[in-house]
């Protein structure tokens, strides 16, 4: 085994630290955010900080990078409200990974990586048409995080969309049946194989 | 595709609610949280909430739920500031899985599941021996989620020990190689298989 402490880690080049730093949370869910501005100008980008926070009410989080680096997405959610989180499958995780190339406001990163936009009825913001896994939530709160100038983003799941064969009798999802990837670090993808699931756990 | 909308998701039964929320953000890390009280009682408990919040300085936080539900962690890193993060592997998967049982106060889950304690200078929290990536943690703020009584505690990486031969010339670990699990839902794990590595993206 290697150790580093943190008086080293402190001192190491950024691209560095963040490989490293951001390949310690171990594989990560990842999925792309649709959102519109008033005007229906969408956006799309993707994540790898999204967070189960409740089931009773459903509630799902993710973290917003600071303003000045990542600012479409949190402002378009300020503005309606709305938001949708799409899974990712192998056959798109290139144009997903392109959503996170700095687009001016009011390019719409579903054209220009070439991913198709999907509504439903009483939702403004876009779905990825391509995605297995999809829902659209209504923003319920903003904690921003002083520490580092981040935000904890908190929606309800309003509607959700999944393929019919993966949903289980007992409400669980195999999102392995449906290709959904995950992520390490920040720029790296994986497909997932089942292992084992186990029964509820009592001392 | 099938929808459900939330009016009809708030009806469920609440095993089966809460197997399809929690399905809905994807894959994501399960680590364990091993810490100790004041009196060097030790405890390790397994969570799929760990999200990454920046690594300048390197923040990483976790989600735990209410107090009434799970206090025994969040106890121990309010009383000390202190605690590790985990990962894990197949070998031991229904071991980390089992330390979600009830165990009264005071009952070390590493003695009950059989996983051994590591200990490094300055660090009172204990390590998971078995774990190939495993890191310290200093705990910065703990922010109240109101709309559920759940909790964002966020802690500063202080000692990181990894398997030398996963780390990249770039930082990067390659967590697949050391076989780092994810999970799905409440109690489905997974093992990753790696699909591509993209560069910086750039409009």
């Amino acid at each position: 085994m290697k150790a580093f402490a943190f008086r080293e880690i402190n001192t190491w080049e950024r691209f560095y630290r963040a490989n490293f730093i951001n390949s310690l949370t171990g594989f990560k869910s990842v999925s792309l955010i649709g959102t519109a501005d008033l005007s229906g100008n969408t956006n799309l980008a993707v994540f790898s900080s999204v967070v189960h926070i409740g089931s009773d009410p459903p509630l799902i989080g993710f973290i917003n990078r600071p303003k000045k680096a990542a600012p479409h997405t949190i402002a378009n959610i300020e503005a309606t409200g709305q938001y949708t989180i799409n899974h990712i499958k192998p056959q798109f995780a290139r144009q997903a990974h392109q959503t996170s190339a700095k687009y001016p406001v009011g390019v719409s990163e579903f054209e220009q990586v070439g991913l198709a936009m999907e509504f439903v009825e009483n939702v403004t913001a876009p779905f990825v048409k391509e995605s297995s896994v999809k829902y659209a939530l209504s923003l319920q709160q903003i904690i921003p995080i002083t520490l580092n100038e981040t935000f904890l983003v908190i929606g309800k799941v309003e509607v959700v969309m999944i393929e019919d064969h993966i949903l289980n009798a007992d409400g669980f999802l195999e999102l392995d049946k449906c290709e959904t990837i995950c992520s390490n670090g920040i720029d790296s993808y994986y497909a997932t194989q089942h292992l084992l699931r186990l029964p509820y756990a009592k001392p």
